[in-house]
């Protein structure tokens, strides 16, 4: 399909230019950690680039440059919390494909962190890599009194994000739900479960990507809070759009078998819900969401075509 | 035996008031997360808190109290640094105990956590109090511009010394010591080598402590530096001393049984240099440390004697 509309045109530029800033942003970071180390340490960050540039949509980053720039300030003012972000990002996905949580062996096409490095090194890694978060964060450069006020609570938002009421939390109910027989619906999760559940595994995360962005490009408190609510609810759509992909999406588009999660008999929107109905709450999200975005103007212009991208995405 | 060392009995008095703050402000931030929280959520808090508050002599954060009395601040301006610097000891310990790790069933005499509740748990749990150090950190109380920069190196300081080239590249580096065959001393590291980690493990986590809680209470540059050799030091010696005691230690004043290190073969400082080259390898350490602490003058006393108990202990 060719595309001839001009803003996503426009985004499409946008997205391109910023995905190479993180990513160069990302690969510098490593770097400077590897210089003079012994092979054992050396190992250690092989384990840690291989897990954080090895690929990925780089989603979250995007949302902090996107929000600074929808609240009126620049892209490069949120690039300390874009790069963190993902590397909280990618440390839970080394330590969710661990033997004792998802036991996978396979992530975005390439073996999973502890299948290729070990399980201690895959541990260790996710570790380095979530300090190396907030090592990044708390020290961006030489800093004025205000820019250390905003890097504080951006600091805050992200750990509380990340922590047992957050991303922690939310792996823990996720682990819990598969756990329980997955050939008895009479217990299966309710969907008031299921969406506590990914509001802290996937919405919680990018509402800090959000909001942190906003914050350190100067946001006001009533956009913080406008942005928190459109990355809950991008969160939840997202999962959904997961959800459904997984149930009948194309699988030469998406590069992957389809229907997984119905053999694993995964309690998703969709078997809870049904499609229809999971496609309902899909719609009504992404509206929600598209609304929010409103009150930024033009100003959001990115913002709202990164999120439409991600909830009429096919892969 | 009865203490009548007027400077003891003083100090006594300062360590126990001080454990005292240091358990309760763990305790309290950890009840401020249990409220209306799921099954599974509190489960995972409950894991948290047996191991962050289920014994340990609380070494890291009385270091990081008493750098802020040495250098004419306060004890409770150190006092987010403290709970903070415990919390990454008690999840490196969690991680530290997994079966992929040493693989360790007991802890302070009690199981270890992944042994209690499971490996998963373990790894969230872990995961979650390293996140809520830095939250505690970030977070903490309204604050002054410039308490907001001083927030901002601490934070700095801990996620390094606790990160890849740290406590992190320092358990990475001990796994892969032990791993050596044990029975060929041929290839068993040197000296240098087992100082380097020793002082990623140990020298890093409590010089963060040091100076760390100075800066908290407004340390100049050269109280910072003489903090951070001090608390290299005092890890590598602690580190010394403990292999020492597993080496000839009373088993009875100990509370556990010793010669465990040469059972398994392990590469420490008395295995590869005897022990009387370790003794007097300790001696010098501790005498350059407590020479490093005479620069604080009377305000440093309580750290000399917490300095002097870590090294002359018996257990």
């Amino acid at each position: 399909m060719i595309k001839t509309d001009p803003t996503q045109v426009e985004f499409e530029k946008w997205r391109r230019k910023n995905l190479g800033k993180v990513t160069s942003g990302l690969s510098r970071i490593l770097n400077r950690l590897n210089v003079n180390q012994s092979a054992v340490v050396t190992g250690l960050l092989k384990a840690m680039r291989y897990s954080l540039l090895g690929g990925g949509k780089r989603i979250r980053p995007l949302l902090a440059l996107a929000a600074a720039e929808a609240v009126g300030g620049e892209t490069r003012e949120a690039l300390p919390v874009a790069l963190a972000v993902e590397m909280i990002h990618a440390y839970s996905l080394v330590h969710d494909d661990l033997p004792a949580m998802d036991n996978d062996s396979l992530r975005r096409g390439r073996l999973t962190c502890h299948k290729l490095f070990g399980e201690a090194t895959a541990i260790l890694a996710g570790d380095a890599l979530f300090t190396l978060a907030f090592e990044t964060l708390a020290n961006c450069g030489r800093k004025s009194l205000e820019t250390c006020r905003r890097i504080n609570l951006t600091l805050t938002i992200l750990a509380r994000a990340a922590g047992a009421l957050g991303l922690v939390g939310g792996q823990a109910l996720d682990l819990a739900m598969e756990r329980r027989p997955a050939a008895s619906p009479s217990i299966w999760p309710s969907v008031a479960e299921i969406r506590d559940m990914e509001l802290r595994k996937t919405g919680e995360l990018m509402a800090a990507a959000l909001t942190g962005g906003a914050h350190l490009a100067g946001a006001r408190p009533i956009e913080l809070r406008r942005l928190r609510q459109i990355g809950l609810n991008l969160g939840l759509a997202f999962q959904i759009k997961d959800d459904l992909l997984n149930q009948a999406g194309d699988p030469a588009r998406l590069g992957k078998a389809v229907g997984s999660d119905a053999v694993r008999g995964k309690a998703t929107f969709p078997a809870v819900c049904g499609a229809i109905e999971t496609e309902r709450e899909l719609n009504e999200l992404t509206e929600k969401t598209l609304e929010l975005t409103l009150f930024f103007k033009y100003q959001g212009r990115n913002l709202e075509s990164l999120i439409v991208n991600l909830v009429d995405r096919q892969i």
